[in-house]
């Protein structure tokens, strides 16, 4: 097995609603990769996307955009695990290339979210049968961990503000972010309530965004790029389908299993880590995420937050560019964002929001809730 | 790169319209596939479908998947090339294997076409703003190729009679094949039209089938299979995405040099191939890829039915067990289908529809108007 490095990114800024196609977006993050990866060719194409089934009416979309990037020939497929779609494809990208049956791969993530009503074709993340039939959404499933959390360490739906808080703080400096106006602690305290006890503040917001990243075999990194960004570990698991099936629903089991995996492969230990850019779609999945990788103890990782050790300086810092709640969570590509993000960090390049002595970072990704959880380890 | 080998396979009969629900079709599947290999734990389980967020409303399809079938704690993940959707998912899951991330890896295709109507969905493999927006589906746009071809070559549409033939010759002994009843040459000849010139019985049925294969590196395959069959080559590729910004559309380029690299990575010629499962969708296709493939030269594909080469005593047998003309094609599964098939042909388990000294195997599944194709070569 190749090691593998990412030699390029390319983005677009998020956006509540493009002008530019589902297809256009998709190509122009693809073609500004390969070209800050000083790439003439590509060998693979692998798209994670959520919603144009639903929302675009189109399948086939590696395919499509292969061909609107102007990539011909080359193999061309979607990957797909719900809202962690994006996080999917990077591992195939990484896998075509680790195996050696491509020198040159592209991982790119695109979903248009501003064209239709995306809550119905989120909600198929679920069990549609036993979960959907009965009303849940994704919002009420995380609701309900919210609810279940906050009842049983006794605490008041305000404790998680400080996640959102450090998401709109970092945000504020970054071009490609949707979000850069302040946001208050009472702004988000005092937000209308979404799905109680979710509040609006505590939801990454509907968008759209496209992201892409090139990899090749480490061995001809420097031949690309003055800094690669080596993938020490990747690594997936899932959970009991439905939450209701799960012995502790607060307990996200596929991320315990997926970081630990994870960790061992690329050997490092999790005081290593430097940034983690996991997966705020909403306040609790960051709080629980933080627990479930060993950062919090069980009921105590909402006071990570609340004593300021995920801001950039902290111990454990995490959506540092704002994460799914501030930068935005256009699906299928928030994994990919997030790897650039993190590929923008360790290669010392993010501005103001740089993490210092940033050589080691985490990204984790979540499929419906919490059924699927994808971690990557990257490092210089 | 490890070598990696099929120790397990396990599939449903092809029905117009099971009992079944969708999850359990596909954990069937998946747990008679890895009971035929004897494995006691599984890895990562790669999932191929394309109509489940329509006709079933349900995303996220691998996790379920693996839920149902009782896998705990895996890797799972859907993955897609639209109508080859299964043949992608074969390939990622040989990636897994090859790359050394899995140990054990299923490959699972599923489709349930009989929950609704799946034309409109189908069509989303072709480019919704320009092709569908102006009426095209799947049928339409392989009755516009079979239209040129037979002007081209001054043919009469009765010419690619002998590709269902042979289809429904085959299928009457398998006992998973969908049709088994016989069908005479003057029933294709006079079966009405679907979308002119392609008659009914030019084309696969609408219905619903899972099969599902294990793979393990070839090094260990002994250990769970008295006969395994070992993947030689397993390439991708794609054509310009729509079917008229092809310079010659009766030319399928992406299955010419999808075949081409498969030969050389497997470094096996084209006559060594001892049976070829293509993708009879429409009996067009089956013609149009025997010529990009090689077997024929242009225009003279129908040549190969008509000589009678195409049969399983013949130079080039195809649809040895009914292809997806008569076995079925219910489309996510299909490729994993053709997979299983030709292992029950290289293993010398295909009783009455044994191809003699079948040792080396070719699969090659289609992707919307031949935009991908995707090629595998097996043999013992």
């Amino acid at each position: 097995m190749r090691d593998v490095s990412i030699v390029g990114i390319g983005y677009l800024p998020v956006e509540k609603a493009t002008k530019l196609s589902l297809r256009q977006m998709g190509a122009r993050a693809v073609q500004a990769a390969i070209e800050d990866a000083n790439a003439d060719r590509v060998d693979a194409l692998f798209v994670g996307n959520m919603l144009a089934d639903e929302l675009q009416g189109q399948k086939h979309l590696a395919a499509l955009i292969a061909d609107e990037a102007g990539l011909r020939d080359i193999e061309a497929m979607e990957v797909r695990a719900a809202t962690a779609s994006g996080a999917a494809c990077l591992r195939m990208a990484y896998l075509a290339v680790a195996s050696g049956e491509a020198e040159i791969a592209v991982a790119a993530g695109v979903e248009k979210m501003s064209e239709g009503i995306p809550t119905p074709a989120l909600s198929k993340a679920l069990d549609v049968e036993r979960e959907v039939r009965d009303g849940a959404t994704l919002i009420s499933r995380n609701a309900d961990l919210m609810r279940l959390y906050l009842d049983r360490y006794g605490l008041k739906d305000d404790v998680l503000t400080g996640f959102s808080l450090n998401a709109h703080r970092n945000s504020r400096t970054v071009a490609h972010a949707l979000y850069k106006k302040p946001v208050t602690a009472r702004a988000i305290k005092t937000s209308r309530y979404i799905s109680s006890p979710i509040r609006l503040l505590h939801c990454s917001p509907i968008c759209d965004g496209a992201a892409a990243l090139v990899m090749v075999p480490t061995s001809e990194a420097r031949a690309f790029s003055p800094h690669p960004v080596k993938i020490l570990a990747s690594s997936a698991a899932t959970d009991r389908f439905r939450v209701d099936d799960r012995e502790d629903p607060t307990w996200l089991n596929a991320a315990y299993l997926s970081a630990g995996r994870a960790f061992r492969r690329a050997n490092v230990n999790r005081e290593d880590i430097k940034l983690f850019e996991l997966h705020d779609a909403f306040s609790i999945m960051a709080c629980l995420q933080l627990e479930a990788v060993g950062y919090a103890e069980r009921g105590e990782g909402w006071t990570l937050a609340e004593r300021g050790l995920i801001v950039p300086g902290g111990t454990i810092p995490i959506a540092t560019m704002g994460g799914l709640k501030a930068r935005g969570h256009p699906i299928g590509a928030t994994a990919i964002y997030q790897a650039c993000e993190i590929v923008l960090q360790l290669t010392g390049r993010a501005g103001k929001n740089q993490v210092r002595d940033a050589h080691l970072a985490m990204t984790q990704s979540i499929g419906g809730a919490a059924t699927t959880v994808i971690t990557h380890v990257m490092g210089v």
